[in-house]
């Protein structure tokens, strides 16, 4: 297996953390994200999206999309598990994931490539033809983001992990949608003592340095 | 088991028809969207972030997001299967099931939600407070439905169904994406013949009613 990955880039972070908890390595190739290489013809054969991550099986089959990857990953290696272990923990991971890349990801996504200089013309990733950014979608990116380290503060409450009592696949998604909003300034609020005492926790794991 | 619905919504639709071709019924709970049921507190205490579908188990415990909703369900009804049958077709189904949220039912939620008079301020779903629609992400969003049906078209020239010889999760999603861009008068382009034969074919089984 090898995947195409890019260093600087939020979703691929997110396989490679979860492949350092599985204690996995994998052969890895850069795609210059910054450069466009993504939107080239040779990695549009491997990737009709233009997207990354994507992960090649030995047999040359490919799949994309970071919790199909994941998933796929924690099939072949169930343990430590991170996306449950019976029908009602894995449903519960995987809705409380989806929340942290709805309401975390995908909100400082939206926030950061609609107000980013580099990104003036870059406004919907994998798209070749300029998309022009619209600064009132990074607004409203701003907005979901106070949403989120609200909900995020409240359910940090209630548990010692986003998902539960155990770390999954939710605190590696809940990790890097804090870390992509500090790409937008906006750092986890003063007074939000359990997200705090939870992000000193999962980012001093070793994995988070993958 | 009961099922927190909206009749008239399309994520909802896609637990519905997942049921169906379970052969399962279940009790349903109709929350009112349009009058705006879901941001009461009632129903908060239900699903915080104040969306639909949400699933109640018979131990209390509630599970949201659809394919997490829809994953559980396959757990304890596998046949016939819609997720995949081993991690390489699980991974594949799950990758292309993606590609239709994101390409497809994303893009046409934001050009629906960004262009319908009523939800003129209700840019953001489950949001209690005013977020106004942004007209350039409608725009945004009519782009990416005709890149979503050109990349439909293509992969239904190989295979038969959306992830492959069989229908799955992402032929569900696939027809409710395109059942959602039909409501900003976005219909399968004339020429893409492979893509009315998957329509007709999927749009005209039993569970498509539900």
């Amino acid at each position: 297996m090898k995947l195409y990955d890019c260093q600087i880039a939020p979703s691929p972070r997110r396989v490679r953390i979860f492949l350092a908890e599985k204690g996995l390595t994998m052969e890895k190739i850069e795609v210059d994200l910054l450069g466009a290489e993504n939107l080239k013809p040779e990695y549009l054969k491997i990737n009709p999206r233009g997207l990354v991550p994507t992960l090649e099986l030995d047999d040359g089959s490919r799949i994309d999309e970071v919790v199909a990857i994941c998933r796929y990953i924690e099939a072949l290696h169930p343990n430590p598990p991170l996306m449950g272990t019976d029908p009602k923990s894995a449903a519960l991971i995987e809705s409380r994931n989806r929340h942290m890349e709805i309401d975390g990801f995908d909100a400082a996504a939206d926030a950061f490539r609609n107000s980013a200089p580099a990104f003036a013309n870059r406004g919907t990733q994998g798209v070749p033809k300029p998309v022009p950014a619209i600064p009132a979608l990074a607004e409203r990116g701003m907005e979901g983001l106070n949403r989120f380290f609200a909900g995020l503060e409240s359910w940090l409450g209630e548990n010692e992990y986003i998902a539960g009592p155990s770390y999954t696949i939710a605190d590696i998604t809940g990790l890097i949608a804090v870390d992509f909003a500090g790409w937008v300034k906006m750092e986890i609020p003063a007074g939000n003592k359990n997200t705090k005492r939870w992000y000193d926790a999962v980012s001093s794991r070793p994995s988070a340095k993958a």
